[in-house]
């Protein structure tokens, strides 16, 4: 069983295929970046229809036991994720809305301050604002997963107190590693880990240097991490994003909101489309990690934990609030 | 079994206490007129509310399975319901997305022409457009009903032949007993009956005239009109619209459509809100109807097939698609 917290780029068979390769049990995707409610529908609509058209290889999750059902039927299973919350159009009842459409992650904000809290690319940090503690609270209520990956530090940890909920940083690195602002703090790590939360550890160049340019470097940083914070909370995040062109990288930083170059977790030496590591530049070669991890130190069960079972626990504490139970 | 194929006007404590204590087990309301698909998601979002608030009188129903479980539990059942297909932002997908959220009637047109087809207020009549098929045929995929009710001539006898499941008009009256323009012509109900469909006849003074001055006037035209079409196709759609007012009114006739008066079934005789009949001008009068039919000489199963048996026939054609079954 392995689980990727997170992944993005355009999905399609190809992808899939890959996914199937690398024995990826289970995925969030992401349904999207900027979206207006009305473009999220559109885009969760767009993943209904390819669960028709690919459902040999893929089927859409909204809880545990789909994705068990998933691996039993050789699926990988896709749980719904936004990289930003502006589906909700500020309407606090659409969480809900969009729960019941399946979307079972959601992070604060993306690349900039909204109505919910501080981006971890601005200063300062407004913090989690009084819309969105009720967010959180909603999103608890509905069996959305919170994410923090691209959220600012004081928001960070004002939702990691507010969540009932274990939350989830899908996609980031260790700043004591690597100094960047994607990346998380030693207290924010401890926070998350002091509340059940687990971290997905990237493999995306421009926020993990070093630590992911050969297999054996990125196992070590897991283990010199787990070490801090506990093998519990440490599981995969890749943020592979495939086909992802210059155009996309315009529409992922610069969004609407911004006519100039923005370069997100890029720089001016590194604006535009970075390789993935040639270790693992496809889910194809996900299943590469098992071993890795082995050879780093931990036993059979640490393995399982890091590659899967730390992000079922998380889902099953948070998202097996089927439709029908809310309210 | 009493089943209501329409109302509208608002929705609160004092008529879901009123639809108990008319006996009603289940009623199609309307969730909007002329919504955006963001609007029309706050509108159901809305009713989550309402069936969190209400849940001792009310549950929202997508399944006959929910309806006969509320019947058990002494709850009514709402099935959600358009009055127009403005909420699906002339997307195709958004139907299911729509009856994944719950939506199980929609109206094809309200009272103007739209990218479906004409409307009954217009002349000439387009009759069903290609996206109109199109929306047809992804309604009978997803379960929803098709609703006729303010649709034109032609675009209706249109819709009921490229339906494949029976099609409704929820609430309206039969022109040869009342000429008005949104009565269904004798040709309309013979096409609607030949494919399975059925007609709920509404109580609403300007489309029903003398015929729903007294029970049992109302119930002799019951018995006149499934003498001419077959009991199975004659239901009650009482289109009453409780707490409407003036702006109310305006709203539904004039959308943001027109800023001239529109009179909508009213005329410049009768411009404004009109009485229901005092034997029926709540729900909770609606349980005189099975004995009213029953003195115009109904047999008891008769009775039966028109006061719930026929809505839920159709529904177990239409609606009993749970979203999982969708693809």
């Amino acid at each position: 069983m392995l689980v990727d917290g997170l992944q993005c780029g355009t999905f399609n068979r190809t992808v899939f295929e890959e996914l199937r390769a690398g024995g990826v049990s289970c995925v969030t995707n992401t349904i999207g970046f900027w979206d207006t409610p009305e473009e999220a529908l559109q885009a969760i609509a767009d993943w209904y229809a390819l669960e028709r058209e690919h459902g040999d290889l893929i089927q859409i999750a909204t809880t545990t036991a789909d994705i068990a059902a998933a691996e039993a039927a050789g699926r990988t299973a896709v749980l719904l994720g936004s990289q930003n919350s502006s589906l909700l159009g500020d309407r606090l009842d659409f969480v809900e809305v969009f729960a019941r459409l399946g979307l079972r992650v959601m992070q604060l904000t993306y690349n900039i301050q909204n109505t919910l809290g501080g981006s971890c690319y601005e200063q300062p940090d407004s913090g989690l604002s009084r819309f969105g503690r009720n967010v959180v609270a909603e999103m608890n209520r509905c069996g959305v997963v919170v994410d923090l990956s691209h959220v600012g530090e004081r928001t960070s940890l004002d939702a990691i107190e507010a969540s009932e909920h274990p939350v989830a940083v899908t996609h980031s690195f260790p700043r004591e590693f690597v100094e960047h602002p994607r990346n998380k703090s030693r207290e924010l790590l401890d926070a998350l880990a002091a509340r059940g939360g687990v971290i997905g550890l990237s493999v995306y160049p421009n926020i993990t240097g070093e630590w992911s340019q050969t297999l054996e470097k990125w196992c070590e940083l897991v283990a010199r991490i787990a070490e801090r914070i506990g093998v519990e909370h440490v599981a995969i995040g890749s943020d592979l994003g495939r086909f992802i062109g210059e155009q996309d990288l315009v529409w992922m930083r610069q969004g609407r909101w911004s006519r100039e170059q923005e370069y997100g977790a890029g720089s001016p030496q590194f604006p535009g489309v970075v390789d993935d590591p040639e270790w693992c530049n496809t889910a194809a070669q996900l299943s590469s990690i098992a071993d890795g991890l082995g050879r780093a130190g931990f036993s059979g069960d640490e393995v399982g934990e890091i590659c899967g079972g730390n992000w079922l626990r998380v889902y099953r504490q948070v998202i097996d609030r089927l439709p029908q139970a809310i309210g």
